[in-house]
């Protein structure tokens, strides 16, 4: 089959590879139906991460299950599935506990486990890792699910991090997918004021689509007092969607004393935490990659109801072929999000 | 009157200064009635942190009102008030967030500011800093009520960061007094199990005594994977009451994933917090400065209703005179907690 493998600093080729076959009989193979490419992805891609030359990619897919393990008894043949970016066991104390991305015996797509952006993928523990959706699915529909497996449960990761609940008023830092899932989560849990902080104009009005009530640029000298104005001394929930030094700086910044900062960039160049700031004014940090798995069901049930759509972040589309495209239209910042279609 | 300054690094001196005046309407002035020695006046004694010589020391006192400003209506003459670390203003939103630490307007006792080790002391914005006790507060209720001002208070915060409730697993990192006094916080919220981490036996005694139902020794090669074992892969709350590298590592360490650390001891020496390895285990970080106001009532009442004893970290005691010899007694480690009586 084909499947998209990082083969150098920029290099992103689509090669022949072995067909997934059920290793375990806890394990599906899934085609895929549409994949997508993650801002995490760009970091190896840019050579910021280690990697190995034909490592598999991509962590965001959706697809129909074409067959199952033996010991598989709740995901069928022909159920399309939604995968969270980490398989888990389901059954361990993390798991148990609803933070299934440190589950022991899991692990996530990419590297050399399966990658999404592929013709298929091999699922271990098929059962308590993909979530099953028996509706009838169309194309667009399936555009509203895609970032579900990442970004849009990662921004909503991010809002219940920082405590935002309905009448909060939140700063998101960051205008990329993940940002821009956050203000639609915040609005969807019923934030009532959401000041977007960001560096693109065009994502900016994303951000208001999503719901966000201000939007500032994140480089402007006057940002940060303009929010600890007019949230009367900091908010009280900040969500940080970079992963970088500035974004987290930022973050404390506009924090209000015994505030929360919800913080789910990948950390990347953060050299420093400013404990004695964060204890000085009592500001919790909450870091966390995304327990997708968790949130999966309530927000399918969401976008099967029509109340959530976060489908407008693919700003590109390109078949498995072209996916090198889609890496350098994120790259340049040309895409906010790309969409791969392997057929 | 006589009041405790810091010389020189190591050369703690009582010496003459002027007495204190009513400055400010909203002032009081007040006679020490108990002082005591904390474990961060130390820090500046043993010059690892910033003092000027004749900085005024001690944040831990109580005393008996002389005179009140025109503007104070709460506190009177005769009472005996106990004070936070810090001083506010009770307006601010700060205060009504209850994070009086953070009050723009307020400060903490010391330095340039009044001392507590001293015969007196001026206390602004007093109706919002005090707390008045009246009750009959003989010797034994005097020594009880000491440690509020501080190390109970901030014991109490670090477990209230840490989301310790009825019934919980605790891992307190730390046996000097603010250590056991959260060991002592738990027991009064009722935690099930408190595994109290030290490095001396007679401390690590004390904590089984506040409550404490295992002890372990930092530096046993063992002690981390002994609390993963037995609390089934760490620990959901965990205190870290030191402020230094090795504590804050350990309580990374025995944290369970999606856990959270309270962490008051103030940052010293703390060159990296590990922002990935918090976000990959969604280990949430709590640090902060008591704000000690918030809880004084609570306490208080407590210690009037005879169910809070704090007082047996208090293992040594001298008069004014000799303060020097308490500061040397905890920096050697031979007192848990020095308590200093002016009169």
């Amino acid at each position: 089959m084909k499947a998209t493998v990082l083969h150098d600093i920029g290099d992103i080729r689509v090669v022949d590879v072995p067909d997934p076959v059920i290793a375990e009989p806890t394990d599906a193979l899934v085609r895929i139906v549409v994949a997508a490419v993650c801002g995490s992805d760009l970091w190896s891609y840019r050579g910021l991460e280690k990697f190995q030359s034909g490592d598999r990619m991509g962590h965001e897919w959706i697809g129909i299950v074409e067959d199952v393990g033996s010991h598989v008894t709740e995901i069928k043949r022909g159920d399309l599935v939604v995968a969270p970016f980490a398989f888990s066991d389901g059954t361990c104390p993390a798991c148990r506990d609803g933070v299934q991305t440190s589950c022991p015996a899991g692990g996530f797509w990419g590297g050399r486990n399966g990658g999404g952006q592929a013709e298929a993928i091999r699922v271990p523990f098929a059962d308590a890792t993909l979530v099953a959706v028996r509706a009838d699915v169309d194309d667009a529909l399936s555009r509203r699910l895609l970032p579900l497996t990442d970004v849009m449960a990662t921004g909503h990761h991010a809002t219940v991090l920082a405590g935002v609940t309905r009448g909060s008023t939140v700063v998101v830092i960051g205008d990329g997918a993940v940002g821009l899932c956050a203000v639609l989560a915040a609005t969807r849990t019923g934030a009532e004021r959401i000041v977007a902080i960001g560096r693109h104009p065009d994502r900016l009005r994303l951000a208001r689509t999503f719901g966000a009530t201000d939007v500032l640029y994140a480089d402007e000298a006057e940002t940060a007092a303009t929010v600890v104005d007019w949230t009367g001394g900091g908010s009280a929930a900040v969500v940080e969607c970079v992963g970088g030094q500035s974004a987290l700086d930022l973050a404390l910044t506009v924090a209000r004393p015994g505030g929360t900062i919800g913080s789910v960039g990948v950390p990347n160049g953060v050299d420093h935490v400013d404990l004695y700031r964060l204890f000085r004014a009592n500001v919790t940090l909450r870091a966390g990659v995304a327990p997708v798995r968790r949130y999966l069901d309530a927000l399918i049930t969401d976008v099967l109801a029509g109340v959530l759509d976060p489908s407008p972040i693919f700003t590109t589309e390109v078949p498995l072929g072209d996916v090198a495209h889609a890496y350098r239209a994120m790259d340049n910042r040309q895409a906010i999000k790309a969409l791969i279609r392997p057929s």
